[in-house]
């Protein structure tokens, strides 16, 4: 296949790039590092450096893998995202390109209108360069489980049949989002579905909880092909907070009252998903949906496993409860379907206190560089 | 009231900037000419030339009407909106201020990536210039029935409650949209619902069908103060468009079978329904939707009102179907609620063969001014 990698410097792109040319496939890698300038221009550079995309190609290869082609551009540049297509005619297209921090869009006007603008630009452009270059072109665009929000009612995967005073229908599963950055995701969800009701694309729109984990076989090949590890409040997620909380000695920051519940899944079962989407694309004029996550947790949960393994690594972890920096429900019913991706042949790899650990172990190796300015939250929702 | 309409050169932007002037409100018309560019530049000038928005508002001094200030800027611009806001500090801002054409948002990727980025920019600075300058104004936002689209259930107004494997909870009613342009109202709906959820925002938003008259008592002081007539295939609604071939004596252009059914209403009753809004504001945090209607009509239907008032004016009219440009059920379910309003005190205006006599009256003062190459579809959907 000519896999093409749109956010190809991501946490995710990266390891997406490698684990498709590890497996013979033609990859190229996309990215304009506009996560890396953000990451900057807030205080929230990650844990350890790492290279630039063309220098992780190329230490790529030194270290005995395939070729990744790379080019760097914005996919928000409708000029260059169709020269791309059009060289490259993929066979699939994985749309991370977007600014994925949900803190980062609250932030205010600037940052709110940012992350609208480059993250529908750019799934617009992707729509419009696969229908005038590449129209049997699979795109795999990466959602979010937080597109649906806390319903009171079973979150099915994608799709909802409504039996309403006696007749019936299908609709999009309703959203309300928690985030502008989540809300922009939900937009991308409405113009992909329309352009494959009237220009029959062939889409798969995974719904992603949050991701954690660093080890995959491509990436410890070398240190310097580590994913991007964000502890901060902007970019990092709970697990790696958390995480670097632990090996600093500060108290775990549980926002309110710790009963959020979310989906997790570890990076080496996103990659599986990303390959099983890719190997049975959609239909022509299908959006497919699927949720992708392994195990839900609540807040208060994930403080618990890093509790224990942090234990089992002789660090003493305490939990703190900071007022809710969000505007989210703390306790609330939970009990979204995932069927869809263990029906394609999804192994999950559940969060084991072994699977902390050795994350705690990366993050050890690298305590010189925690800045504990990075962690507590710089961003409220109101 | 401080009235602020934006989009205030539109079809229904001017009737409504002067029908709130000539009640006593204090009136801010905004508008940049973005539609009237569009128009010269697809060749879909109106059948009569209108003033521009200065001329129009002195001229209606002149004619005994009241004060409307006048502003020409583009709202897309979150500085010039900014100060508008600041300046004028609305107590309700009417938001007609978007790309209201489906046909040219289905032309090319210039003319989608225009209606998409003026409309959803639109709408995002009206809720910033709001949260920043005019925190308890409340945004009438102009939305459109289309934005649900044919579904096979009742067409609740916005809001649906679903009981799904016995739980309950309260959603935004599902909405499938038939062209761009009507999916970027979908996506202006979530972006509003996600403002009003996390900041408080009062909104209204109306989920109008097309609208026709010409007729208000403002406008009939003088016929400079008339509203836009267009009855092209890009900016000219089915009904525009028939009551002109009538007057051509051109078959009536149905397409496809004519049993698509819409809702639609009177001039006069949009400019109740919009003044009716704006008594009653919604509350803090609350995204008040209403379907904003009188009558549904299938094509086929309107082409029978159409005959039956052209042959009252010794007009010969003949129907011609024609190969459907767009992509649409032709035959289907439509049953959507419209009570709200009328609970606000709506008066309904009928479309009675008086009322489109009249309307052919209009025409037929200007026939030698109708270009038959306007009237024909250019516009495909695929």
């Amino acid at each position: 296949m000519r896999v093409l990698v749109l956010g190809g410097d991501g946490y995710l792109g990266w390891p997406t790039s490698m684990h498709f040319a590890a497996r013979g496939h033609e990859v190229m890698a996309v990215d304009n590092y506009l996560r890396r300038r953000i990451a900057q221009e807030t205080g929230s550079e990650p844990l350890f450096p790492t290279p630039n995309l063309q220098d992780r190609a190329t230490f790529y290869r030194q270290a005995g893998g395939r070729s990744i082609e790379v080019r760097i551009g914005d996919c928000a540049d409708y000029r260059f995202l169709a020269r791309v297509f059009a060289d490259f005619k993929p066979d699939v297209a994985i749309h991370y390109a977007e600014q994925p921090s949900a803190p980062y869009s609250m932030i205010a006007y600037d940052e709110a209108w940012l992350t609208l603008h480059n993250n529908l630009t750019a799934t617009f452009n992707v729509i419009w360069a696969t229908m005038e270059h590449a129209p049997d072109c699979h795109i795999v665009k990466l959602g979010t489980m937080g597109e649906y929000g806390t319903p009171n009612i079973d979150i099915e995967e994608g799709w909802i049949d409504i039996e309403h005073k006696g007749r019936k229908d299908r609709f999009l599963f309703p959203r309300a989002a928690g985030s502008l950055y989540h809300t922009t995701k939900v937009l991308d969800t409405d113009l992909l579905w329309f352009y494959v009701r009237v220009h029959g694309l062939r889409v798969t729109d995974l719904m992603q909880g949050p991701v954690y984990g660093l080890s995959t076989p491509e990436s410890d090949r070398d240190g310097r092909l580590l994913p991007n590890f964000h502890y901060d409040d902007i970019f990092g997620t709970v697990v790696n907070r958390f995480l670097v909380q632990a090996v600093a000695g500060v108290p775990l920051t549980v926002y309110g009252k710790g009963g959020q519940t979310r989906g997790y899944l570890n990076l080496l079962d996103t990659l599986q998903c990303i390959e099983l989407a890719a190997s049975s694309p959609a239909q022509r004029g299908e959006l497919r949906i699927f949720n992708q996550f392994t195990e839900t947790f609540t807040v208060n949960q994930l403080a618990e496993h890093v509790q224990i393994a942090g234990r089992a690594m002789h660090l003493a972890v305490t939990v703190q409860n900071l007022a809710n920096p969000r505007k989210e429900r703390e306790e609330h019913y939970y009990n979204p379907a995932h069927k869809g991706l263990a029906e394609l042949g999804l192994e999950p790899h559940p969060m084991t206190t072994g699977i902390l650990t050795a994350m705690l172990g990366q993050v050890i190796a690298h305590r010189d560089r925690i800045d504990a300015r990075k962690i507590l939250p710089r961003v409220r929702w109101s």
